[in-house]
């Protein structure tokens, strides 16, 4: 109820502070008899790790995941599997020179005048570090995900106004990885990782937007009318540090759109039902009707600039926060499998929810 | 967990079809103590209501709600506050030509694979009339927050390709019920108004927009990190029938923009801290700032149109669904109150949350 | 959270007070595809409603439970089911005599403590009444148990001194409803009823003790380590109004006992695997084991009595509380259905969980 | 829904196996600005932990509890808790002569039907070992107890036949730890201790009760109808390994009462109102009443014994079970410090609830 749990049925709590001893989570329901990969979930949280590329904070973290319980022998038992993962760089850093002062656009006044006190060193428990537990139960959720056949795929489509065309895009998945900025569109990410390292030189900070598509999700997915699947989609990239907005189907290119030109006609495929436009990015009335999921979800640019900034201090005093140190000059490459983790989760949950529909 | 209970310590759970007896809702966790003014909810549930004017449905029912429980001589007890809406028009209405067609772009076609069967009587559960049920809980969660001095109010923005310029928006509150489209902007309100009837005309329905704000929205409210205050409110608003994207603050325009631009820096203003901007939209972290709140939502045409369109049934045959009957020609005049009532009960829940964040 | 709602995926929340207009339920998780006889649902409530028989209050109420929604054609359809019970004795009753007197061992006190008011009249939340509603809800739960080859049945142990020997007990369950205090050792049943009534003419009131079987449980059903089989169980007793103790299997004789004669050992029988002894009561580490799930539960004598006694009112003031009106002697032989409601609430609600245990 | 998770504000997941790399803790709601001593938490696993005293287990197990989040400059700053222990004595054995046969009275059956696997170490995670995490957990929600004036004691009060009077007791609370078997009626204690030791002998092992007294409790604690104090209190022991029975106030004894006995008279004592007798256990309607609770639970003899016996294997082949190593004779002595950790987690959560009744 504090916020730290995500899910209903496979469901996660994470913990940890940015520099405190360590972060990981639990999770609890996740089914028992799954073959856990530990390398997947290691390479999982290199995709989302500090330090990887040119395009992103130098910061070093090594972020190994270590599972400490609910695993046996390789295999899932059914009980609560926590996965632990050692702070690296938490030692013996000085952050008293933020210790009062509350940074523009960053969390440290709404922690501190919500809890009354807060651990300023990186944003505590508000930075983005909390993402990596994420990760890394966003693998196993992966790995029960292909055990079923669905496959979640994010992918950077926008970096500043460096944009791919609107949604739907028909995008090769391999391509995702090509790049160190996760544009499928290779000459568009090209000009993107320019764009980012010319942002970062500057010592300033740019948005960007990920893009996701979720295919062979089961028809029947997402529980109405509160649990819709996009409204738990939504909610769970809302959660991810700086996002700033979530549309899925047409979204908010509906606006404009006439019934007749947007509605969805179904056709027998075989034995299957299909439609033949996807304007509804594949939930209908809140549940999956077997099109491929896709949405897209805008990312702010990061607050932490290398320049100065005025603000003030708990004291009300005004201060100077000094621009300096690492750090991301485009939150959205590493966003990429954080918004995979996220959306894999979600329809993990759904997947067991749904096997309780009927008698 | 079948997703029809929203709300962690304010919380609503609605019942009920759209031609079924009735539909209704309970809130369970409203404190004890409140005033509850019954005319002032019927008032909320008249400004959702079929037939208040001429550019939404003609569909006729009178929206009564009965407080059956939890209020004792005009004050809450604390304890579950039922109330009811009979359903007026549901008695004698033949739907069996629709019985086993799938609607385009309805949840007729979800529903039936999920649950195997379903009231396919208006769309049953899947009906948008269930979101009176929602009013009703919002008008007693509004009556909390004016306790609170906290004022929700929603306002649509677009209408197909008339639209507002993009947010923040400083509007006049009491313009928005002075036109039956709700656009403070009153000039534009007839443009759309005039639009809507067209569309009407033409058996054509049209998207459009509802933005909110939210002011005097006490400073901490949001549960990081699972739990943050927008993601709430994006959960909230895309569990609202045809709603298809989010965004609060710079939300989409964030994309584009730089962190030296985009940051919102901090500044006494007597006794409080404020920001000189607000991209932030109110919510920092997850948690509220003490800035006005604002957020736009999406929503789709109405999938209900006046012409024919090839579908499949239930066994899989091409039939044709065809296009009759009154329906509502564009979604956000009747958005409104809904928009408010679900950005209400997230406030409720949260600063009933916030009660415990400190010993 | 506010302690309405009882259950994870088979969930329900009751509403209504003793003499307000209404009581009622919803129960939110029940698969679709359940076929649903109402008379079965009223032949529970009738079970447990006042005027029933010589030896229970003789307060008239109809009891009729009318479903508003949820079941499309006799069938379930996944959604919520509402069902509403109408209060009839409920109009013009005068209960201003007590308004601010605190009755001994009732709810009074503690609800105008925790709340500042409370509807008074009839106890209103506190009364017994509110078990009506889980009745209803209990009886949908059995009609998915028997779907299940799962039965519960519960019995009258004990009244006062009164009592059948030790579990566990080998019982005839046809004779079970043979009498009205539906003790299945017919010849103790007799006694039973001739110390009620005798107890009924000296206006006081007896304890007795209600024991359950629960017979065809599946293997498998409880989540370790909290939501252990019979610690739900226990809870769902202990929630009733006026039980005060639980004990399932050996219980407290266990007490006293070795390892070495407690112990049950496994043996084959055919395919399946039994004990030859069932000290733990068909439960092992949390879990049903496939043996006869077995508990008793003790209920203290009814607080209401007909003799004076002395308390104070709100003000603190010394009063005398009269006794009069209408009363169950004895609460046994109508907690019988309502032990078997929410036992049948617990074991369907783990059957569900347990369908998403495995991979 | 898995089963791990304890509360609804005051919110623990534990996690862990017996014989794994480490068991723990994430508390998640509490509240932010506690002092925590971690001297009182180690006190407290210390009178919890194996190898103590001559009556309990001779495993060597130094059950140190390392906070690795939540807390910041010794005090809580309302992010979640994380507490790790290591398991030590974990590392070489050999399980394997146990590996596929099923130990009486174990959860060995249960779990490998339930979960097709199980981490058949020591029990895995049906190991009493788990309570650990709930003693760390439970001295927090100590320290938020006595902030607010809240005392928890629990204590022994029978062994076998060794037995203390019926409740309510009138005990020494500091006389609880003179003794290495935790019963205050010193005496009696020694009693205790030497049939204990006679059983240990004997290799076999015995039954017990204990009580507990929560002192200081404000009124108003507990939520209707479901979520009653008693009812909480009631789940959380018998979610306790190796509890079969729970009873408050009266308990079992009120079977036998008459409502003219058993009702508690209010009077006013200075300016608090308190009951004459308190057959209630402070508790009425479910909600604290301000007159100290009291409980008592069964526990049944320890299972694993020292002697031989016939049991199954996973593929129900007849086999022997042979008895050996270290083992508790009698649970009691260890659960002590267990019960009063769950309750102590009950009231806090409460606690915190109860911060939301009132507008």
């Amino acid at each position: 109820m504090a916020g730290n749990t995500f899910g209903t049925l496979f469901k996660i709590t994470t913990f940890g502070e940015s520099h405190g001893k360590a972060i990981g989570v639990i999770i609890d329901g996740c089914p028992a008899g799954l073959k856990i990969d530990e390398r997947f979930i290691q390479s999982e949280l290199d995709r989302r790790k500090p330090g990887q590329s040119a395009i992103v904070t130098q910061r070093k973290e090594g972020d190994k995941a270590e599972i400490l319980s609910g695993v046996f022998e390789g295999t899932t038992t059914g009980t609560p599997i926590m996965m632990l993962i050692q702070n690296q760089d938490a030692r013996s850093k000085d952050y008293s020179h933020i210790a009062t002062k509350y940074r523009p656009s960053h969390a440290d006044f709404t922690y501190q005048e919500k809890y009354g006190n807060r651990d300023y060193r990186g944003g505590g428990r508000s930075s983005a570090r909390e993402t990596a537990a994420r990760v890394a139960a966003g693998a196993i959720a992966k790995l029960l995900l292909v055990h079923h056949g669905v496959y979640v795929d994010a992918y950077v489509s926008q970096v500043g106004e460096l944009s791919m065309p609107p949604l739907p895009h028909d995008i090769e998945i391999d391509n995702i990885e090509k790049t160190m900025v996760r544009c499928p569109d290779l000459e568009l990410a090209e000009k993107m990782i320019t764009h980012i390292k010319e942002i970062k030189k500057q010592g300033d900070t740019i948005g960007g937007a990920v893009c996701a598509i979720i295919q062979g999700c089961p028809i029947g997915l997402g529980e109405p009318v509160f649990d819709k699947l996009h409204a738990a989609l939504g909610k769970a990239m809302l959660s991810i540090n700086a996002c700033k907005g979530f549309e899925y189907g047409s979204g908010f290119s509906g606006i404009t759109m006439r019934g007749s030109e947007h509605n969805d006609r179904f056709f027998k495929a075989g034995d299957e039902i299909k439609t033949t436009t996807n304007h509804s990015g594949g939930i209908q009335g809140g549940i999956s009707n077997g099109m491929p999921i896709y949405f897209r979800c805008a990312f702010k640019p990061v607050a932490t600039i290398i320049s100065d900034q005025t603000s003030v201090d708990e004291d009300g005093n005004e201060v100077t926060v000094k621009g300096k140190g690492r750090h991301d000059p485009c939150v959205v490459p590493r966003a990429v499998p954080i918004v995979e983790a996220m959306a894999a989760l979600v329809v993990a949950d759904f997947l067991l929810l749904n096997k309780v529909t009927r008698v």
